[in-house]
């Protein structure tokens, strides 16, 4: 492939926190120190990361919209709105952009509200408790099958 | 009637894509398209509609409690915030302008979420799977009651 | 379209009794006044109506049956049996005559039994809490569509 | 009082087969034979009693709707149409004869599915389970409350 | 039957408040001229009645386990225990006593948690929503089927 | 067994419109082309066979207490009133007749509110999903238990 | 149909019992007795049966696998797995071979959690409550189709 | 205590239309009105509020979040958002600050949608229906246990 | 207001155990303690408080309908019979003195079953989770609202 | 162990009546002969047995809070407040005092409602469907982890 | 009684690994140090104790089947199975051998789903959570009952 | 890491199937072609595989015990029994080895009972719909975790 492979991560609520927040679910990493190791690894792998972190659902939303016009990928982690969001649902199923959703924590292993994501069925996949390697894992996915 | 009636059409998230997004619920006309129509149609019927569309629920709400200055009805297409917004609710009851919740499609013949609305126990009534005329039948029905 | 579109308006149990039973939610028109207004309506439009009411789910049910032999559209407000009669849904299903459900109240602000139509995934669409004039709105959206 | 009150018993379905369906929960009497015992009591009580019975939930609706113009009380039992019949609630709410509920058996020591009654709620009251002394009582009540 | 038959009217939680507490549901009769009125009754008919009224769920189900060795026959309003008491379902099936539950108000047309009884399944049958005359009626059935 | 048997086919709602109504559901027979083929196959095998079909579910449950006069057995193929009508589950349930209830397409792999037949219950068994044969093999159940 | 067409007979855990276990539902017959009826009536058919029971989920889903290499046709009763096996239904899925599947007793008359069959919805069909002969009507339905 | 307590008073959607919106809910008095009023009341009590409203949740997390850096407690009245929001739950989570969960009427004598709160198991506590009061008796409640 | 305010404080089960009982949910004040503070506050504030503590259900209802003939206002904690007690809601609801419920752990944040409050929709309103300080708010609220 | 070990058996409502009450769930012993037969038995073990029964939740949990100043040991019975009693349960959490939860019938075979426990989750364990003999086992089980 | 009593005693899935799995629940003796305190208890009384284990639901189902052809008793402790295994309930109830469930956790004081347990309604009993004694108590129960 | 890691690829019930069954969920590749795969991919970062497939639930379950004393890692697709397998959740539970769920398909895009995995909550992690790729996503998460 010899156009680099763009792709966008965009973080959901109280992501920002992360490093102070919780680190028992979330582990002791800021959201930067986990930007820089993504952008990193994308840099050795040919591929253009943008990232974005919002506490906004209608930015969340604007952003998969725009990814529409530019990305050949989205790594999502959708905070709480994982739960409970019918229109950042709808703007992944409105998007043609293949869609990773990301969890850190292990959700299946949390309050029984946390068990339904709205989000998963419109995704490609899930990847969910396995930290911040799960965000690089989905890139990994998106590099394998993008060059089939 | 010699004022001309006044009627906001409120779009939710995701809208601004018709046309584009899965035409098998929502038709292949695009948000403007269907905007020129209902205002041509407004127009020859003495109707001053104002448009507008927004993916954020927040801005939703400030518009339908703005609407309260100046409308003397609501036709309001809530999107995915049809089904979780109590917030847009507790807006709509709280404005005493008549307002008409639409859906481009039949939300009763797709996923159980979506048979749900929040919306329409505080609205006047429902129109559902009429495609874009289920908006020029809500200004219809408003253009009818208002002439009481 | 120069033949004349037909279409039945079909009222199911306890229609019959409009403008005399609880008017705070079914309006104070009788069904012969609602009715005697939708023919003038259908006769300036050059729509040719036919309009029945039974208590009788068998009778409704072959009264949509019929309607496969002549009609072009169906307007049902299904009253009690909405929420009750799959038979009535299989009726519509099987028929191939474009349907329209009608409540005259809104639905969706009444006893929880009343939120679930049996008939709504059937139909190309519902029309709720409009008074009388969602059975003029649906006779419109047919007329409107039936001439693309 | 001088005029005689007027009651209709209505019976719902399969209440024809009584005194040879299952004695276990319904008794060893005929329908006709608690149908005379009724009469009886009623002219010792200058009580007009009209008496039906029909399988048809449309028929039950229809001798409701008639109740209206003659009948100063109802005593009800739906039989299966108890359970599953929003359409006969809405006659009887509709009417402002008042309705008793009777049921020859205690259904709430049957089948789940038994335990809900669509007809309660728009009903005065509910006897159940004390066999066809129910009617009886039921006819008391109606008398005793109408000379008030 | 040579002997007086002895029935116990068994009244629960805050029936003692009965004509003061919300007329609507309870009717503006008091406890004691309700029982004044059945003691007349009762007289009249030759049946003994004991009356009691408690507050405690622990004395209610007291007065059931008493009532094995001198009733023929148990009239109880359980009041709130209704809903929630296994212990007095239990009290009273233990008890060979034929016990007709009495509702004042109709607990069907009421909050959905006054719709589930738990005694009823043990009893021989309710009367619910007939006010006072519930008891007398209850009374008669107790005197028609003893005399059997 | 000197004497034929005889046996009731009764058929619900919508199975008159067989063979032109959702044929991968149902298939491409008419129940006209059915029947035809189960009285040949009932006379080959000494069998008689009255077959009915209504769209009433009291016309249903009349058919049904009929067969107790004259009826060995029933086919029934309750269609929408499988999932609804408790009146005709008292009516099979106080009918002597052993009775089979037949489904044409497998209820179990359709909407969720086919997969309760308030019917089975009562039954004798319930062949469901095996087309018009289901009918055939019915009657050879009847046919073989009734030599027992 | 020149080969013999080949069924595989699958039976699943405690159905080795037969005729010692519970013959309120199970009925008296022994498996062999059953298998030596089918076995009988196969061959005056020309149909090669295979016959096999387990106690093993897994063992019952390497029986399905292996069919495929060999058979035209499943029945099987899967007994307590038919309630809790998402493996055998996955099996059965991937399977080409029309399977049908058979209980000796009536499910729907029996515990709540028997009403649910995990395998229905990938089989053929279903046959409930008809005894041993439902095996055989199986076998039937399996001929009359294949012969098409 | 020598330096001032800061507690930051933070509403969510349509408390800005406070006074105007239905009254029976919650009160008379418009949010400026109840803003002053806590001011005032602050003043007396050396603590420093600052008191914020939005319409959007993406804001109010924005809010939460900042208060970190800042404030010894928080009062909150989420409005709608307290029944949908796992976002702004997570912020409240993952602020250290200790938070007070008030709302003006009784959620509880409301909708059962209201009655489940999200917010409420990672606050301090929560008070219902006591009117603007109480928020000053959240204050009180900072004030007490902040000089501990 | 010259007359001083009387205000019944009511406690439910188990909390004659504070203080020696869980007291990461309940804290180490003793109920003797508590009471002594609610009195030294109510002195300076010229309320005159009772205070009651039963571990019995009928015990608590017979406080509530006393305090009809002498408070002012009622501050109760009904320990277990929040959840369960139908028959304590009855007593509050025919009561016409207002009612704060209080809790001194945070009941949303413990066990489901904690959840539901039977006797809030019936209050004027609830605090919970605000420990001890609880009981003094509810008076503050009191003492306010009775001198409007 | 030199001090002999002190037990608590605490029997809840209608025990009283064992040996009258449905022996088919109870067994024929009275709760005399029981007792006397756990007295014998504990005495040959060198346990102080204290036995008693109550009709009254609020007497239940007071014997539980004064087993805290003596007993080493709670066997209970709780009869129906087993499934209703959250006031028990937190009366059994507040005791340090090792309880076993005792039935005499299987709970899980009878009614739906029977089989939860609001008790189990804090007693060490529970033993259901032994009869009497339960009781002896819980002693046991006492005795031998005392002495640990 | 002269001959030996015979008792099967059966463990579940993962039971094998007690002693090293998760000892806050299940203590820290190992499967082999249970067993031989049971046969050391089961030899001073006479009983011949067998011992099994597997993690093969299909083993244990045929480990049930066998002991019906030498076993007194059986004492199980299904593991996970307890929880999903229609198969194994159905394998007791054919078997005539009385049957005792232990648990050596209480499963009530843990998940919600190990409080269902699909084997007890087929057993005699259950005895949870009192660690290995649970199966020396069950013993002693089929000792004592088996002599009767 | 001097040392090879060790992982267990363990595959459930059907996944022997793969390259044949339902290519839509679970794409073309066979089971072999995966494994291969794998192992390549593994011998290049230095990890040893041992991989295994069971349709037996209990093979799965010794599988995993057994990898208790070699395995630094597990990868499990549990096919069908990741719904219904609490034995194997406990197993994994059991064991202290890090395991990670895999799902080729997005199984919360398919029906209703795949959204819920019994294992979830006991593993590190899960990873669903990225077909292959997904066990090698998460052998990459075990290596790069495990070095540490």
């Amino acid at each position: 492939m010899a156009k680099a492979q763009k792709v966008l991560i965009l973080n959901g609520p109280n992501l920002n926190l992360l490093g102070t927040r919780e680190p028992e679910h979330y582990g002791s990493l800021t959201l930067d120190a986990i930007n820089q190791r993504l952008q990193t690894y994308a840099e050795t792998h040919d591929i253009e990361l943008r990232i974005q972190q919002s506490n906004h659902e209608g930015a969340i939303i604007d952003a998969v919209q725009e990814a529409r016009t530019w990305a050949d990928g989205i790594v999502i982690n959708p905070g709480g709105y994982t739960h409970t969001s019918v229109a950042l649902r709808d703007a992944i199923a409105a998007c043609a952009v293949p869609t990773v959703e990301v969890h850190l924590s292990n959700i299946y292993a949390r309050e029984a509200f946390r068990h339904t994501s709205l989000i998963a069925p419109v995704c490609v996949g899930q990847i969910s408790g396995l930290g911040w390697i799960g965000y690089q894992l989905a890139i990994d996915y998106l590099r394998e099958t993008s060059s089939q």
